[in-house]
């Protein structure tokens, strides 16, 4: 087991990347790179790929074992990186998380299986499974929009008695589920409890959170490390003055339609504008429409009015 | 029109009161008398009956009419007066407001009409017809755990321009819903915007609402109040510091499930515990099990120890 | 209890009939009068009013009252009415009930109650409580796409054993459920098992169903009669023939939107066109536009070149 | 294009063959073997691996070729073989089209892209580029209980004009649905419309669908092709008999629990009584206990009864 080599609990800003596409099978190389040294630039303290902002369940496994190779490569372990390895078949996401972990990856993150509706017992044993056969420890990830259930508090306790399980990330968005599982899993102190909403990171840090997987971090990665390090030293004007940056920023997910698709492709087309990467997304979904390019400068200006010290 | 005589926006906490039943008919006068002071005395700035939290749509029509008149006796104008008037029925919804208007309350609050799933259109012209009828100004109730459907941003949009309609309590929780209604509404001056979830009030009055509904001021007023005083005068520590406080406090929400009725349970619970009223549930709900007030006892008393000014 | 004047179990044809209004508030007296000798003509084995179909729950409770008191005065003890008292309250349930009895129906139905989220146990609870203090029988209401909650197989087994509690019609769709509660009601002898879709009436009845709640036999009472009687004297053929007519029928249903009121949108248009009653719907839903009545009339029209002898 | 390997509209009983099991990773060969030969000695019009029923998304992608290769070795041309592609991507779906085609099967079956809340839009265009890149032609398969979205009426037309595409599974249990895509398909001649319930065979059947998907005809095949043939030849006697077979066979379904896995766990059940195959799961889900076993007995011996011409 390689779960050493990641400090415990895992702390701070850690995006969900997205993956840039040259086409619907192949990395925008110079992207990734572009990408990656902007987040680490940026100072982020982990880089989470094939997340649902990775949009990882769209892409071929092909592309899924490339990107997880190149990023690693890439990275050449100046932070952690934790892979995505969710997927409808159990089997395939040990798969993943072997191929992880010869690429030397640090963690893979692990939400309920796809397609078929289980039952909480059912989650025990498939995270299990999972965490007995992968060679790096497992985060749990609790979305419950996307997966259609969630790992309930009872079963998180029951899972957090797991050595290779470390932590959870969750993205429901429910403030008292989150209160209710990092009262269930207080005990462990190399128990990691991430949030998974941009707007929450300073909240939940000040309730116990140990830090945030946040989409826009793609973005501006200095805007969230900054709120970050004021959440954790209890610097609450700068917690609320960069609060309103990153309320600002999230405009970008609105400008086409109102679902997770729609968070991905603002975030895409704010790295174009950046020069960054390519805003393809996955087939069969659509990149923003140049018309709203506009919208997408307008946004960005006003964040670095805002907050002239980003540095991209 | 009796919309003049609330000063708008409206502004502050206004408790979704919760209401003291003797049985399952009749309400605990005595215990609803000394809720009233309890939260007058904790410097609320509304009182919000038989909203969610209290339990407006259990309640016969008879009792909800019995409620809507002494409460407006008892609060005699020291606070504005907002009544729920939520139903299947838009009819039923226009008799209440009516009611509510002789009664002396000041507005009324109004989510979609339950049972039947209705199209956005629909929506804005129920929200209109009894804008139109009601002798109060309407709130709009976004609440879509429970009504299965939400008052898009677009239909917010729409209905902002009807003048007898002056603002929206969004209890989604879901914070860019939240900042998509806000952007929508921003141009009206005298519309107010207010938060229905307790843990989100410092960063949704951060975020430009006007104030929250919020639960938990049931059991302590003086705390939420304090918290929104501190909001809106940017000391972030202090928000921070009544934050955790409140955080205490939601422990009470899931003694006993994980729903919005454990939620009202918890707080009828602690309620009893401060002699305040009787925790009897509308039928068929069932009271908290005498086997979890030590729980409920525990709560209070670490609100209690981190936050000693409290008032009862 | 007046539960022996209704023959048990109730066996056969029983519409949900519609609700013929003149406004919002008032119904139109004269249609109501065609519509119950249109079905009582017809050969039903007995009318339902103020279930779904009969927009019960969007209809004032001054209306709803005016409708049973009207009906059982209409039908005269020709045939069963049994009277939708379903509501987000068990005590305007209990107090629908009571007026029915004193009224002259013969049984209420009852589906859970309406917009907080119960757990079973509660469901037993209210169902208990209503059919204690219910002067009639009552009938259990099974319909998650609306109470966005069921009656569990379990449940019924356990309400099953409640005297008062006669039966249960099931409009879920699911022939697995129908199954399953039917093993499990089918030690009791005087129980009622009712489908409530249209185009399960034949096989339903085949797979032992006591008759069917079909919308569409507000609109050709005799259609779905005849097919009852073939499928109960196992007339295969003719039921499948029948069959064939209702399928035809069943596109009135869909001519605007695909929701449960564009089927009772279809069923007044209809009506409308046979010169019964009016095609109003309770606000804020809209009746069918003008320009899809020639389809209404080319689905009428085909009906009745295939059962010519239907008679209004 | 080998879709003229294919007479079309596609006909009959095409049972979605469950997934004989040895290990987590491996296929029951011998199992598998004897499970072909069930199912066409029990005169089935074609077979359908990797639906649903199948497991397909459960398992490895290794499995799933496995799978498809060994299946059409097997079978050997005597019926069609259709497999199921659905996948989390598209470009997956189209790799195992492709390997499909290579294995010298009929035709895939593809359900929308599970995990992202896809728009009706990207449904379209999911499907036409499947359609466009696989060697074979593409069936439909609507089951919005997994997928969490229909293929909505209107789509279904749309992806009726794309020549590659051949017809639609409907597994959504919904009559109306039904009848909808029956009417915006019927103009064209090759289109094929198969129900994915085994109880609405009979009646789907005379409602104008060419035959049926159904999981109990892994256990019985000769049991739901007399009943097609008693079908398509309008003998509503004998059909309305076999039902009644079928009826005490979906007993089976509801052993253990109430949802999609109890039905496959069911069908395994009782494919280890008759001595077929293997009742093992794939993971995380597990095979149904022990003790459940006579019920199994039970039920099959009831069938036997009524049905003595089954022939294994």
């Amino acid at each position: 087991m390689a779960n050493d080599i990641i400090a415990k609990p895992i702390r701070g800003v850690v995006p969900p990347m997205v993956t840039p596409l040259a086409t619907d099978e192949e990395l925008d190389q110079r992207g990734l790179n572009q990408l990656v040294e902007h987040l680490i630039q940026g100072g982020v303290h982990g880089i989470f790929i094939l997340g649902t902002t990775g949009e990882g369940l769209s892409l071929s496994h092909s592309t899924r074992r490339a990107l997880i190779q190149r990023v690693n490569e890439l990275v050449e372990g100046r932070v952690p990186v934790l892979v995505g390895v969710t997927d409808t078949s159990l089997l395939e996401s040990i798969a993943l998380a072997e191929f992880a972990g010869q690429a030397g990856a640090s963690a893979v993150v692990l939400a309920p299986p796809v397609y078929f509706p289980h039952e909480q017992a059912e989650l025990v044993r498939c995270a299990t499974l999972v965490a007995e056969r992968s060679p790096l420890p497992v985060m749990l990830y609790n979305i419950p929009a996307l997966t259609k259930i969630a790992f309930e508090p009872d079963t998180v306790a029951q899972l957090c008695e797991v050595p290779n399980i470390i932590g959870i990330k969750d993205s429901s968005g429910d403030l008292d589920y989150f209160q209710a599982i990092r009262n269930r899993t207080i005990g462990r102190g190399d128990w990691s409890l991430f949030t998974g909403h941009d707007l929450l990171l300073g909240q939940a840090v000040a309730s116990g959170a140990h830090g945030g997987v946040c989409g826009g971090a793609n973005v501006f990665p200095r805007l969230f490390v900054d709120l970050y390090e004021a959440a954790v030293t209890s610097n609450h004007a700068r917690v609320a003055d960069l609060q309103k940056s990153i309320l600002k920023l999230t405009e970008l997910y609105q400008l086409r339609g109102n679902s997770t698709l729609s968070v991905i492709r603002g975030i895409k087309s704010a790295l174009v504008e950046l020069g960054v990467c390519s805003g393809r997304m996955a087939a069969p979904a659509s990149e923003l429409p140049e018309v709203c390019r506009h919208q997408v400068r307008d946004i960005l200006s006003s964040v670095y009015e805002e907050f002239p010290s980003i540095t991209l």
